[in-house]
């Protein structure tokens, strides 16, 4: 098969693990018998730098005219102390995902065993922990009207969910508990929050169309505790945008494994797929990244986006061998070797 | 001295605690030679039954009318399936917190070292933890506009902050930061949000009057992680309603001593003191429940509503002479001897 795959590198380190995820991938294609033609587009600070805009319209044409994006991560210090400043980096994401129409943001979290001790938590409190958040990812509060009144002196955001939106992000939810235990959490606030309710009502409505799912309805505060006492209670967890951002990052931590967390973003025509952790700027250029995360987001690519299981286990072989191997960048070094993020993406490349 | 305390025992184990908090604030009261007057009056799901009305007016009067509020727990299971139900506790909470002005909820949390093993952290990570939570709770989308369009198709909650609510709240946070370690973090998504956009901007010009204190500036999503991480790195946090909520049940659970967790809800004039555990409506009228929350809850009441740390270090020691002891309920008791509620309560006043 030929895929156009966009390439948004993005800024930090960025660009160093997005490379090892192309040379794996194309390891992938060689040894598969596929082609992929890789479209590089500006994204971020990179691109706020370049031309003044962190999601220029190239680069929206670049990725509504692929078959998927690989994204690596964005955001510079320079923008950091002023969330005010007219032109920032999350504006890009943010538009990307609204053009992109990218409204579920998929984020597994889960175990390696070799890397259990690197948990905050008791070991005996994440063993086996597998659960995957689909989080709404272009509407409520983030993309709801918002501004200032009394001459600055009132400021509001407005929530607002339609029945479709939450009908859309719920059905992925019920189709994902399918394929996997047929457990499914709604996440809301339905004790104080209309637009919950909402949500509420809109997944018991659907709870006939799925009879073998079980739906549990949990409030996001009752979670936020849950997930620390007990994650290995959930599988596939449903929720609105801001709680899925609260609660998608509680969770990464909790595994011990935040570094070798992939996701997806979800939309009609395209798929998106970067890593959860961010652009780390410190690092940037150090060749000490760890890769792995951006890997194994392009093997969630394989089997998401391209229907390609066998690919995407490829890539999954190599890196649990890495793993084992002790082939790894310095945060999983733990007193053994580190290798650099170019060595251990050469490493995966070649045992693909 | 003298005071009259409201008190509102509440649902499911509401009673049995308050019963043990009055008798120890009685012991010592008579101690130290004050004089208290109780004021019961019905609140949560035992007023619905009683008046229809989760916050009735008479409790009101009596609230209102009163030196400090003294509070149990409210909710009852037949609510709980049905958010959406006209008359819920949880009405009666919010209604309470507005009509009396409880705009800062004080949510310590902290550990003991004989209770560190309970926690799903590892002890190395929340040895020392001792951070204290500010969350505001009479504004953002739990109070502003809700409601439905387009036929109930489209659902919105309006979250609405001013300057002026904003500066009351931040005001308790630099004076606390003042009297503790001068550590203030304000917690908000102003990368996001006009509502944080104006947190951030009304703390950041209230720095210059507090020279001394060092403010840090944190995202919500960045909170929920660091919070399981490293909840030791903080001190004094503030935030706005809703982002409270999730961020203090999550850091309830971390300090492995949630059963003992008090707080307090300030206002202009009055402020209610209550522990943070929920009604557990399955160990109702069983004896069993632990009454230690709600005494450090009376403790706080002294300390901060009564300007009394003598009286409130009296209670203090008495539960920390408990703890070492193993005068304990039987979430403490550990394989040991487990004591009933009334026992513990009877214990704990013997010893002021
Ligand atoms: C950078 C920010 C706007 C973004 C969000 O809140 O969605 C980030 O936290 C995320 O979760 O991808
Ligand atoms: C019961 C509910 C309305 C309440 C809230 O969300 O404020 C509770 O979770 C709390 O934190 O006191």
């Amino acid at each position: 098969m030929k895929f156009n795959i966009a390439l948004l590198a993005g800024d930090g380190i960025g660009p160093e693990v997005i490379d090892q995820a192309v040379k794996v991938s194309d390891a992938v294609a060689k040894k598969f018998g596929h082609e992929i033609t890789w479209k590089p587009a500006l994204t971020g600070a990179a691109a706020i730098d370049a031309v003044g805009e962190p999601y220029p319209d190239e680069t929206h044409a670049i990725c509504a005219a692929s078959d998927a994006v690989l994204f690596g991560a964005i955001g510079h210090p320079k923008y950091d102390n002023d969330p005010s400043a007219p032109v920032r980096p999350e504006q890009g994401l943010l538009k990307m995902r609204k053009k992109l129409g990218l409204f579920a943001n998929v984020r597994p979290t889960f175990t390696f065993p070799s890397l259990l001790d690197k948990s905050p938590l008791k070991k005996e409190r994440i063993e086996g922990t597998d659960l995957v958040f689909l989080r709404e990812l272009t509407g409520g509060i983030y993309f709801g009207e918002k501004g200032r009144r009394d001459n600055g002196e009132t400021a509001f955001d407005n929530c607002v969910y339609t029945r479709e939106e939450v009908q859309r992000l719920a059905k992925k939810g019920f189709e994902l508990a399918m394929a996997r235990s047929k457990k499914l959490c709604c996440v809301d606030k339905a004790n104080v929050l209309e637009t919950s309710r909402l949500w509420r009502e809109t997944v018991q409505a659907m709870e006939k169309d799925y009879p073998e799912v079980e739906v549990s309805y949990e409030f996001v505060d009752a979670v936020a505790m849950r997930l620390v006492q007990w994650p290995n209670s959930y599988d596939v967890l449903i929720t609105e945008n801001l709680f899925g951002d609260i609660l998608t990052d509680e969770a990464s931590v909790i595994s011990g494994s935040m570094g070798l967390m992939p996701s997806a973003s979800m939309g009609a025509n395209i798929a998106l797929f970067e890593p959860i952790h961010g652009s780390y700027p410190q690092a940037t250029g150090l060749n000490i990244a760890n890769p792995m995360a951006t890997v194994l987001s392009a093997a969630m690519m394989f089997e998401t986006a391209f229907n390609l299981p066998e690919e995407g286990k490829a890539i999954r072989d190599a890196v649990n061998k890495a793993l084992a191997e002790g082939m790894v960048t310095e945060d999983l070094a733990d007193g053994g070797k580190a290798y650099g993020t170019k060595e251990v993406g050469d490493w995966l490349a070649a045992n693909i």
